[in-house]
């Protein structure tokens, strides 16, 4: 019989908003602005964790794409408040993926995607050569919500 | 001796953040984001007395820029958490300039910059032909600290 | 035995270069520039088979996006000139895939995604509400290599 | 009587587009576009005298913003081919003034703007600490026109 504690995610909440810019000609949200939102809420929910854009500076750390999608579901307006809702679906050896849910203040769901990313670290700084590692359990502990 | 109420404008705060794709390969904000925030905080701050994005909309009101400067004092960084400072500095008879302070957290002073935008109204909604407008004296008066 | 032509579909161009601002502090091209590069080049592909952004809005149509999904191979670089490739994969009865393969000028690929897009008309211009319809035979025709 | 040979700059030449994402719900071009032209338009102009970006990074050269300006004069929209022609308007000792006008293909002024910045060196790439520098005689030369 299994004594694996069973996974439990925890969920990072970034708050967002769709400005002017932010639309297109046909008065909605640009698509393009989920991903950016998307990539976002990543950074925030790894500071949320202690993981800040300080920290990934002086370690010389990295999470390059490997690949990212979303299903649009629901058109955004100019000034609609939102936020997306991230959570660590799967930890592989030096991959995981990020699922995205992107919700408006009404709780409409607007959107939901997923970034697959790899850890990885700078030789010595950003614009050196970046290789992959394998993400320290330490850090997929940080993710899991503790019983 | 002038019986004129001094004008006294009230100041818009648009909360803003510097995210991982704002920045550039020196690692600092990209110039053009500091022009983004501008023109979010001086919809936030119409927003802010009442007239929203909606009442835009509905009422086919616009605010084309004539023209939008910026001096850049100190470079931000990858999660500085800043905010826009508005005021409307000058109402001419249907245009008017909005200056922007843009203050990190910890008070230091990042970019000071302006937005010349006329006052005007589309035909039928957005796409169809604008024409400025003489800013009403109600509008004006919604910037003013009321004595 | 089927008499029906095989289905062969034209690839359209779309030139692009990696700019300063489309690069993130890691020195590399951030994500969702992919993805501005991918509308881009769907309104481009259609421009060049005669339905121009002008016809566009004078007919009040709109290709707005179900999904969009991106595969990321190789770093870009700011100034690497690259082109993107298009293909209209599928086409349903009001909905469309189109595939892009994005490709720098030595040949080599940096990333490959697709757009699925539905066929859709604004009841009276861009701001009004949008229905989609199903897409005509003759706009099927252009994307298809004539035999 | 003067010697001095009269300054005679240069002009480069930056194509562009006005994309779908570019622009905003009033159907227009966002007006931040034009400052991203702006800087892409310089970086080309440095590009085609020989100073790449490549050359950038392995010297660790730097030309960050002091303050940019615009002025819009006629409104830009999706699909419109412009041009953005720069001039190097005066070099002081360790800055510069980039002026630039943006045209569209048939001739119309859109906008004209300009960028101050300084020249600087990285003590060892992007991200360590920047100092402005002296403009080298040789890099003033390359912008002025030979007699």
């Amino acid at each position: 019989m299994s004594t694996e504690p069973a996974f439990d995610p925890i969920t990072g909440v970034f708050p967002c908003q769709v400005h002017w810019g932010d639309c297109d000609p046909a008065g909605i949200i640009f698509y393009p602005t989920y991903f950016r939102w998307m990539d976002s809420a990543t950074w925030a929910f790894f500071e949320s964790v202690g993981y800040t854009a300080k920290r990934f500076r002086a370690e010389h750390l990295a999470m390059p794409l490997v690949s990212a999608d979303c299903q649009f579901k629901f058109a955004a307006e100019q000034a609609d408040r939102c936020e997306v809702r991230s959570t660590i679906m799967r930890f592989g050896g030096k991959s995981f993926v990020v699922k995205h849910d992107i919700v408006r203040a009404d709780g409409v769901q607007l959107a939901s995607g997923s970034e697959t990313r790899v850890w990885g670290r700078f030789a010595s700084g950003p614009g050196t050569p970046m290789k992959s590692e394998t993400i320290p359990d330490t850090i997929k502990a940080l993710f899991r919500r503790q019983a």
